[in-house]
């Protein structure tokens, strides 16, 4: 097997995916990222459609990278003018970068519907282009638009774009099923066809509009392509790019094809998880080999055969890529499952086989009223706990009051300034109530505000305990504004993280709920190791 | 090509995905949708392992289908007893079901460390189980469990269990790749071979654990497979079962294999969202074929393009599907693509480019604030007609309070009871102050309470407005409860629904925005109709 080159794409084809915009920083930080995981080139957007791109680039030069290469995204010169004069191309050399992706078509229906010129025009454009930024230094990679479809309308056609941005100088040719709509056995006969046609090395870069783009590049690479385009979690327009979170660890993993290390492997859950962050996307459970779902355990029967073989249910070692092996606590499981994760989080259940059993419809009753605790383990020690004779709380809620105001000032502006938010709250701590105000920038912030004010004086250490993360579900969505709603809240002290969930058909109490078992998490691991120490 | 036959088993399987838990009536309905799609084999549960699984059953025998059978899931016989005596297949027979889907061990390494028992006990512990349900009268599906995995380990074991099944009359071999870690050519390549060892026909099961579920699938029907499970949507545990809802439409127009017919292909988008929320989990919108994006274009260059030629940039046509192309007004998207957009929604955009300039730039600012068109079409509908000269409201907001109070009673109960919500609200209408007050299960059911109140005296009509449901979205999830909210809210007066977006700091707030774009809305479209009738 050749070496396998991986080329990134998710700053510019991933961000265009509904709901993403990342900012100059966030890509910034992706790249340092990707670079780490060894990926070979990245791209970093289009400096000729967007000027929030050029800035990337001129900051990224100061970036020290030791696996990748950056690469800038273009499109090849528009017709009926010299490649000098075209502003996209001009963009591209003023960008700094040293590699170019430049893209034009390679099917002849866009060419004549889309384009609206000749065929021979386009190839014309093609070579132009490459010659240009060639000549000025830069290696430049040709992405063959709409390859694939162009080879069942014109098969010689296709084949003479890849072959006039060949003898132009492109240093790889990209395949492209812009329109995702190409099935792995197409798509392995025509890279086959591209590589009787040059000896320029190939690459594959394809959507998953059939749901099919990973087997897609698996295929391409099986028949000869060396460059592997895609975007970490599979973002991208409409159905998504090819997913390299998956890719990867197929092509290392399963077909044996060392692209990155080991170590590099290793990283691949953090990485898919810091990028959906700076997406601002919740990351899927579902996504293979890096998901949270990925390798976890629901029904009773797979849990009682992973008790007796850990890999009796899962395809790899999910260490190797970062993720590890989950029991689900749910609706769905019995009293074994809830021993197992127990065991898990480190617990001694109450050895009677009562105890144990009341705490199983506990959490059942819990889950018929909108708990999960599948993603919330904090909540669920905290019902451990709680069932424990002669748990003492280290504080309880005596009540609060809420008052969210929005009064019109002089102007009719729509936003912010107006609106008010406080809380009033009680509660006890060793027998003594605590009574505090405070305000907040919602309903919820000043509650969580008001709470730690009542708390800090008897726990000071609460001080370092923050929350990072706040997640709000309506479940029973037909019932609008009267549903459930289930809060998930992320709580860290700096060196930990834990998760807890409250549910009520009010969010108000559902984050109580939530911020709550957060804060009695925190004080009683705290005072527990305190006292052991 | 032979006939190919779908198999559904989104009932048992599916519902293994965390966070999934049908109802009785649930399953009902979906068997009601699925046979409506044309679907051949509906897999309903697995009554040996779940109550609520033998009841699904008896309701079902009076279900009159149309396409579908049901089938009922079970496991092989215990090892040492006679099939006679095994609870889960006396649970198969009492279902009433007349095919049984039976799951038994294809893998020795499975059989030895899992089973634990003899190589020889699991072959006969298949064929007992299948010969009796068939002396029964039932047919019998057999689920070889591990095939795939099994062919690594040891081909002749697993063909052997292959063997055994169909010499006790099995009517179809599924083989499973119940980890789903195969790749395409390894699964074409053993049902080649499981081919080659038995005249019953081949079944193929797979999981989504390397991202090629569907391509495995696709891949088995090529090496000669005749019926295909899977789920809707992919649901599954871990990362999802094969997704029907991609197989098929591949199936029959990219492989010309006519599954269903095309009035049936038409009805997958509806069906895949009535599972979404049957399951009660958000529609994914870049699922393929039948997500909400999987037609949308956002980027310029594309929509300048499908401006040309619809073709340009999508693979199918999506009517096909039940679904639709759709332009994204973004962040990323000019001029062209809001002008398209408010053609597309049948509005007229000032004629002037400075009023449509300004309008880009509103909706800009908009979206740094938070908010988001993409799926708030009736929004975005507002801010084209509040850019008009001369555009009077149907009502002003003075101002609002809401107070949420948490008081202790005399029991310690956690949930509901002692939870109060109320909202004070001033409206503006036709010049007279309208001064409200009203009670919800939660904040802003309260606020939307009070709003109604407030406006049913001058508009009675907008009795037949409800919301049919509430999202909220964190933004910067980063910084915890002080985060950016965004609230999506769907309403509906029982013929149209329509989707309005609020963003804030304050939850409140920003479902006020919600909420009141969504009743001018109605009121605005309400009034223009009764004039121009």
């Amino acid at each position: 097997m050749p070496k396998i080159y991986l080329y990134d794409t998710t700053l510019r084809d991933g961000a265009q995916k509904e709901g993403i915009s990342f900012s100059v920083a966030d890509r910034l930080e992706i790249v340092r990222k990707l670079d780490e995981l060894g990926i070979h080139f990245i791209e970093g957007g289009w400096p000729g459609s967007n000027p929030r791109d050029f800035e990337f680039f001129q900051r990224a030069r100061s970036l020290k990278l030791k696996n990748a290469q950056i690469a800038v995204f273009g499109s090849t010169r528009r017709q009926g003018i010299l490649a000098k004069d075209d502003a996209n191309l001009t963009a591209i050399l003023e960008s700094g970068a040293k590699i170019a992706t430049l893209v034009g078509k390679a099917s002849d229906k866009q060419v004549m519907q889309v384009l609206e010129t000749t065929l021979e025009e386009n190839l014309a454009m093609i070579a132009d282009s490459i010659r240009y930024l060639r000549s000025k230094g830069l290696k430049v990679f040709y992405d063959a638009e709409h390859f694939f479809d162009g080879m069942k309308s014109n098969v010689e056609y296709s084949l003479r774009c890849l072959k006039a941005a060949a003898e132009a100088g492109a240093d790889c040719l990209v395949l492209c099923d812009t329109n995702g709509g190409a099935l792995p056995e197409e798509v392995a006969q025509a890279v086959k066809l591209a590589k009787k046609a040059t000896r320029v090395p190939l690459g594959i870069h394809v959507h998953n509009d059939g749901e099919v783009a990973v087997a897609n590049s698996l295929a391409a690479v099986k028949a000869g392509a060396v460059q592997v385009q895609g975007t970490i979690n599979g973002y991208g327009e409409r159905c998504g790019n090819a997913n390299l979170c998956s890719i990867i660890p197929n092509l290392k993993l399963k077909m044996g094809i060392n692209c990155i290390s080991d170590e590099q492997l290793a990283r691949l859950s953090d990485i898919s998880h810091f990028v959906s962050e700076a997406a601002n996307l919740s990351h899927d459970v579902s996504l293979p080999f890096v998901g949270a779902s990925a390798f976890a355990h629901k029904a009773g029967y797979h849990v009682s055969g992973i008790s007796k073989w850990i890999d009796a249910y899962q395809h790899i070692n999910p260490a190797k890529v970062g993720n590890k092996t989950r029991t689900v606590v749910s609706d769905l499981s019995g009293k074994s499952n809830i021993i197992y994760k127990a065991k898990e989080r480190g617990l001694k259940l109450p050895a009677r086989g009562q105890e144990a059993r009341k705490l199983v419809a506990q959490i059942k009753h819990l889950e018929s009223l909108g708990f999960q605790y599948e993603n919330a383990e904090a909540s669920f020690d905290m019902l451990v706990h709680r069932a424990k004779p002669g748990y003492k709380p280290p504080f309880e809620l005596v009540d609060f009051m809420v008052v969210v105001e929005k009064r019109r000032r002089q102007s009719t502006t729509k936003n912010g300034s107006e609106m008010l938010a406080e809380a009033m709250l009680k509660v006890k701590v060793d027998g003594q109530v605590m009574h505090t105000a405070a305000e907040g920038n919602g309903p919820v912030n000043a509650l969580d505000q008001a709470l730690r004010k009542a708390l800090l004086q008897s726990y000071p250490a609460l001080e370092c305990v923050k929350l990072i993360d706040y997640k709000v579900r309506i479940l029973e969505e037909s019932t609008g504004t009267e549903s459930l709603v289930r809060v998930l809240i992320e709580s860290s002290d700096g060196v930990e993280e834990w998760r807890t969930v409250g549910s009520s058909a009010n969010i108000i109490e559902a984050s109580w709920l939530a911020l709550a078992d957060g804060v009695e998490y925190w004080l009683l691991k705290h005072r527990t190791s305190k006292k052991s120490r």
